[in-house]
C-alpha cells in the first residue's frame, strides 16, 4: 500500500472519521483508524461500535496510488503527526511487519500499524426505506431537543431522540423523565411510510458538527438496529435504542390557567444571577412568583452559606391567576438555550404540575416541558 | 459602610485583587476579599499568605460614600456576582451580622459577610532602599526566566528567580538543577546599593500578568522577608525565599567546541514533531546529530510503542567538531519559547556536558543552559 496526498485535504477527512473514535476504545484495534486504498479511492474508517465512520478521498490529482491496500493506524497519533508534518503533501507506505513510513520533505516518521483485517466489519444497511431531508433541518431538530435525553443508563431508550418521520414532517422527542423537549418541522418528500427511530444522544451530538454550518442533502438509510447517514462523502452509522419511547403526548398540558410572556434574553439573565447562589445549595431550586393583580413576577433564589438574591423580572405579558412556582434553573436555562424566537411564553397549571414554554410565535411547533420542584 | 460605584471600574479592580487568593485557601478568611473604605478612598485586599494584593480606588464622580467601614466577602461569589449585575452602577450596604445588600436596578443580592477584624494583617516595609524600574523591562525578564525555576520543594530556593538589581543593570537567574536561564538587562537609575533578592516564582507569574502588557513604572521596595513592588494603584507583596542562591556562573560554560546555528521557528517546530514521539516514551528524549563533516543536522525521536521520526534539520551555520547529544526536549522548546531573537546559537562541548543557548545577536545578554541525557 502506497500513495501520496495532500496534507490538508487528508486532515480534513481524517477529522471527521476520527469523531467516531473514542479515546477509551473497547477493543484496541478500535483506538485506530482503519485506511483502505483501491485503485478509484482511499477510505478511512473509525468506530467505537455505537457509531462508525466511513469517508470516501476519489483518486484524484490530490491522491495518487502506486499499490493498493489497507492498515491501521494509531489515530490520535497519526492525526497528530499528519497535522505537524512540514509539507503541503505527505506520502504513505506500509512496509514489512505493518510498518508504515510517512514522509513529508526532511521529515520520516515510522509508525507500527496493525493489520486490517482484524478490524471489525461494518454493519450492511439495505437502502430500500432511504429518503432525503435537508442538512440545516436535521440539524436544528437535534440541537432543539438532544439536550433533553436522559445521561443515566436507567431506562436506556430514554437516552436517545425518537424520531418520527413521516412523508410531510418530522417530531422528535427527547426526555430524562424532569423535562422534556418536543419539536416538529415540516419536511417536503418525507419518507412515504412513517418511521419511527430511537437514536441515541451522543450519536446525534456527533451527526450534527459533521453537518456543520451549511445544508447538505442527507441520505437517510433506516435499517433495523442501526441506521445509515449519508453527508457528502461521509457514511454516518449509528446503533439504534431498542424498546418502545413512552407516548410523551399524554403528558403535555393543553391547557394553562396563568401564562406569562418573557423576552428571552431577560429571563436568560435573570436566571443566571439566581443560579449563582442556587448552584452552591443542595437544592438547586429557584423560586419565581407571578403577582397578577400587581402585575409584577419575581424570581428568588438561594444557599443558606452565601445568602441570597430576589428581583423583579420585566415581562411581556402576564395573566391568569397568582401562582408561586419552584423549578431546577437548569432546566429552563437549557430550555432557553434551544429556543429558537426572541420571545417566550411559559404556561402554568398548578405549582405542583409541569409547566410548558412555548415560542411566542404561533406557527413554531416547538413545546419544551419542566416538572417544578416540591418546596414544603 | 455604605457606597456607589461604577460596576465596570468596581470589577477591573476587583479581578488585580483576586489575583492573589487562592481556591484552595489555607484559612478560611483568605479565600475572602477585604474591603475597606473611608472618606478618600475604597481599598481591596487579597491574599493567600504567599502574595498580597492591596489596591486603592479613590473617591471621586464614579464612587460615592454615604458611610464608612470594611467587611470580608467570598471572593468568587462576590466576583461573579457583580460580573452579573444588570446596571452600570451597583449600591453596597453593611447591615447588622455582617450581611451585606447589594442592589443594581431591580436586583437585590443579601451576601452573609465576615468581620474585617479577623483579616490578617499586611507586612509594614520600609521604603528606604526603594527604587523604580521600568514595568515593561521587569516584565520582559520575569517572562525571560521564571519557567525554568523548580516546581518541586526539595530545594526551597529553586523555587525562585535570583533577581540581582544594581545600578545599571538587572540580572536574573533560574534553575531546576536540569536548566537554568540567566538574563541581564541594563537599567538606568537602578538601586545606590547591590539588591540580591529571591522572588517565588508564583509570585512573579502573577506580578508579570498585573504589569500587563503597557510600561508602567514600577517602585520596588525590598523588605526583610517580603518586598513590596507598586504598580500604579496597586501594591503587590510578596514573600522572598530564605537562603542562599547557588553560584551559578560557574556552570556556564565559557567555550565551545562545536556550535549551530538556527531559525527559531525552524527548530522549533521539528522538536515539536520529534516529541510527538518522545512523549510517549518513558525516556522523553531526543538525539541531535551534528555533522560537520557533511554539513547535516539530524533530530531523531522514538517511542518503542508508537514508532520513529527522523528529520533534517536546516541550520544558517555549523561548525567545530562533530557530535551527537540526547536530551530532553521540552527544555529545549522552553528555551525557545522564551527567546527574544530570530535566530539562536546552540554551542556544545561534550556530549555529556551541558550546552548553551544564546540568542545570534551579540548585545543580547541572555544564556538557558541545558544538560544532557545519557542514553548509552
Amino acid at each position: 500500500m502506497q500513495f501520496t496526498i495532500n496534507r490538508n485535504l487528508f486532515l480534513e477527512n481524517l477529522n471527521n472519521a476520527m469523531r467516531a473514535i473514542s479515546s477509551r476504545a473497547s477493543i484496541p484495534i478500535l483506538s485506530g483508524i482503519k485506511l483502505n486504498l483501491t485503485d478509484e479511492m482511499l477510505t478511512l474508517t473509525g468506530s467505537d461500535t455505537d457509531i462508525s465512520i466511513e469517508i470516501q478521498i476519489p483518486v484524484n490529482d490530490d491522491l495518487v496510488v502506486q499499490s493498493t491496500g489497507s492498515i491501521v493506524l494509531p489515530a490520535r497519533f497519526f492525526s497528530e503527526i499528519v497535522k505537524k508534518l512540514p509539507g503541503k503533501d505527505f506520502s504513505f507506505e506500509v512496509k514489512e511487519s505493518f510498518q508504515t513510513k510517512i514522509v513529508s520533505e526532511n521529515t520520516e516518521f515510522m509508525i507500527n500499524g496493525l493489520d486490517a483485517n482484524n478490524y471489525p466489519h461494518l454493519p450492511e444497511i439495505s437502502t430500500d426505506a432511504s429518503f432525503k431531508i435537508s442538512g440545516k433541518t436535521f440539524r436544528e431538530i437535534i440541537n432543539e431537543t438532544v439536550f433533553a435525553v436522559a445521561t443515566q443508563e436507567s431506562r436506556p431508550t430514554l437516552t436517545g431522540v425518537n424520531f418520527i418521520f413521516n412523508n410531510s414532517s418530522i417530531k422528535a422527542v427527547a426526555t430524562d423523565s424532569h423535562r422534556l423537549s418536543q419539536r416538529q418541522i415540516s419536511l417536503e418528500n418525507g419518507p412515504q411510510t412513517s418511521t419511527d427511530l430511537i437514536i441515541p444522544g451522543k450519536s446525534l451530538v456527533e451527526l450534527a458538527r459533521i453537518i456543520g454550518e451549511n445544508d447538505p442533502e442527507i441520505t437517510v438509510n433506516p435499517g433495523e438496529n442501526q441506521v445509515l447517514f449519508e453527508v457528502g462523502n461521509i457514511a454516518f452509522y449509528s446503533r439504534l435504542l431498542d424498546g418502545q419511547y413512552p407516548d410523551t403526548d399524554r403528558l403535555i398540558p393543553t391547557e394553562s390557567t396563568t401564562s406569562v410572556e418573557f423576552e428571552l434574553p431577560v429571563l436568560a439573565r435573570s436566571l443566571e444571577r439566581a443560579s449563582l447562589l442556587t448552584h452552591e445549595s443542595r437544592n438547586n431550586v429557584v423560586k419565581m412568583t407571578l403577582d397578577v393583580q400587581n402585575q409584577l413576577v419575581k424570581l428568588q433564589g438561594d444557599s443558606p452559606e452565601i445568602g441570597n438574591v430576589e428581583e423583579e423580572i420585566g415581562f411581556k405579558n402576564l395573566e391568569g391567576d397568582g401562582l408561586t412556582i419552584s423549578f431546577n434553573p437548569d432546566y429552563l436555562r437549557e430550555a432557553l438555550r434551544a429556543s429558537i424566537t426572541d420571545s417566550i411564553i411559559m404556561n402554568f397549571t398548578q405549582p405542583l404540575r409541569p409547566f410548558t414554554v412555548v415560542p411566542a410565535k404561533q406557527d413554531v411547533n416547538f413545546t419544551q416541558l419542566i416538572t417544578p420542584v416540591r418546596t414544603f
